[in-house]
């Protein structure tokens, strides 16, 4: 299995769903509404399932999958994203990669500028032990990296970064990755990767062709730029990039190599509007604490255990009923609720599975409707 | 010193900067700017000046500080916190209670109601070893609680929540309170101890007068009870609620015994727009990572790193940038920069103290610019 060194702890080498038991914990065997709450709880075959789909989907295509770790920060996932096929994992944060590679999944790619003393140390120490690729966008981060690494006697895969179109890191298309690319090749400790490209200003575009045709265009820059390099020698080992809501439009273009497809393991409400061929399987266990009027439930969960930054979370099962939009720190407030007692377990589904599991410590995996496993969060809050 | 069982623990009696030393933590003694990012900061000697500003204003009232852990979950900042004269702590969740019983913190209300069959065998364990209350507003809730602390052989002090007009837990005021309480005082292991009651949907009024108008005629709710019940032969023991930003509106009222202020320990950039007596002593180290155009900087901080339910962060120093509303997950682009360079550090504000520490695992404390200790959060995540 690709990007695992140890495979002693993985799974299987399929998608299947081998249980990975944690033996000692008490909640295995129990139905899940018997949780305390909140419970942040993983469906295993509904993610099982979109592991899979997502494999098939690039089995028989030039690009592979590098899964972006930041979407759940759980070892166990990742591991059976890589059984599934994954190259490697894509990290939004050096201390996500720490995590991996602590794990023996060696082989990480930092999809983000590494900036600073403190974290050249570290990251120094993560190249020692992993087939590390990191992004860059300026030479002063190039130059700080390369003495870091020249200092340690390592070498660090360096992708640069091309701004197609979303404004935030990057440097442009065309000639200044060209420039760059340059001045990589002359320097000690790093290695010219390839390019890093993200096209985020474009994933949440609803109207799914019209969100093909603007990813497209966007990458095609990044594809362009390749071309550019590669007639001035310079070889371009992948460009990296894509999202599970552009997997099937940026991620089939010649020239695409890796894709960062990160939500569709769990997914969420908001990419289900996207992407609704993979299935949430991500809620959170809930209970109503308290029903103060006749139609007036509140849940025990608020911004501090589910992400909201795309908007209400839903309720399962429950289609109709409406979360208002503020969300209090530790409440939800439903003001036209179902005849709900108080003690009731209901499952939120979150707007943002990124942002919620980053709020947890654990997934409570269950399948059938009763615990079959506890995966630790173990990224979770890693946040240099 | 109140609320506490292990002096050798606690921090002298006042809220002078006695130094907690983390003494084996390599970050004491350095320059803040030279610190990881993004690192959550506590400026020590602001945040003593507002412990001692909230603490000398309810010297001399009727009125005890019951601080609220939720804001900052820091064992060593509550601790300062009951140094300076609090009675005890309020909690939002029963996780952050076993975390202060955890650390000796024995005096201890959760201003939530706390149902299920787990959440009540963790209730009444640390109900064996604390001075505990928690908030009701139904006899389903009360006749549980009741049952389990019955069976395990503790008493639970319980508050009637009252909504005093915020449409969120609670029962009205007046007449069902006193049946409620009557309800309490017939049943086994469970004291009532009287009313919880906070304004939540007022303190963000801009206007200060109007502030403490609308609050006084809302809390005004909770005292009328207070005489309904004293005037039906019940002895009411406190009601206990406000908030930092009416302390001195709602915590000033005869009947009111306890404040749960909570924010005025960090502050924030919308707590300090309420109340700007206390001093914005939270931040976060964060630094720049990429400048990918003239003007554009970005920094290594998302809605991951600082809670943002209130608006945009601020970054000190520079009231004149503006952050656009939108945070990515780990990035937060500036468009109209100063001249800054990839590897700068800067000091966020957040809008919001209380989901920004929950976020985090740690406060790192400064004064005159250098790392003075090192406080473990230890009830970050604690959502259960």
């Amino acid at each position: 299995m690709a990007g695992v060194t140890s495979p002693a702890n993985t799974t299987s080498g399929t998608a299947s769903p081998t249980i990975q038991t944690t033996a000692n914990d008490p909640r295995i065997g129990l139905p899940v509404e018997r949780l305390d709450t909140p419970s942040l709880l993983l469906d295993r075959a509904a993610s099982d399932r979109n592991l899979q789909r997502m494999a098939s989907f690039f089995a028989d295509r030039p690009a592979r999958l590098r899964p972006h770790f930041k979407n759940h920060k759980c070892v166990p996932l990742a591991r059976r994203q890589l059984a599934a096929g994954a190259v490697g994992m894509t990290c939004a944060k050096l201390g996500e990669a720490e995590v991996l590679v602590a794990h023996g999944i060696d082989d990480v790619l930092i999809a983000n500028q590494v900036v600073g003393e403190a974290k050249l140390k570290r990251l120094v120490a993560v190249a020692r032990r992993a087939k590390l690729k990191v992004a860059v966008d300026h030479i002063d981060q190039v130059l700080a990296i390369s003495a870091a690494a020249d200092a340690a006697n390592v070498e660090v895969g360096l992708l640069i970064e091309v701004d197609i179109g979303m404004g935030r890191c990057g440097v442009m298309p065309g000639e200044p990755a060209l420039a760059l690319a340059k001045q990589i090749r002359t320097l000690p400790a790093v290695r010219f990767d390839g390019l890093q490209a993200f096209e985020g200003h474009l994933v949440n575009v609803l109207d799914r062709d019209e969100r093909t045709r603007q990813s497209v265009a966007a990458m095609s820059l990044a594809v362009q730029t390749r071309r550019l390099l590669e007639s001035s020698g310079i070889p371009v080992g992948c460009i990296s990039g894509c999202s599970s809501a552009t997997y099937d439009a940026t991620g089939v273009l010649a020239g695409v190599d890796e894709v960062q497809a990160g939500t569709y393991a769990t997914m969420d409400r908001q990419y289900h509007r996207l992407v609704p061929e993979f299935e949430i399987a991500l809620s959170v266990l809930v209970q109503v604490i308290s029903r103060p009027a006749a139609a007036r439930a509140v849940l025990d969960i608020g911004v501090k255990g589910a992400g909201c930054e795309f908007g209400v979370p839903g309720i399962k099962g429950f289609p109709d009923v409406e979360v208002p939009y503020f969300l209090s720190e530790e409440h939800v407030v439903i003001n036209r609720c179902p005849d709900w007692r108080i003690g009731q377990p209901l499952q939120l589904i979150p707007t943002h599975a990124c942002t919620t599991c980053n709020l947890h410590r654990e997934l409570v995996v269950h399948e059938d409707g009763h615990v079959v496993d506890v995966w630790p969060i173990e990224a979770s809050g890693r946040l240099s």
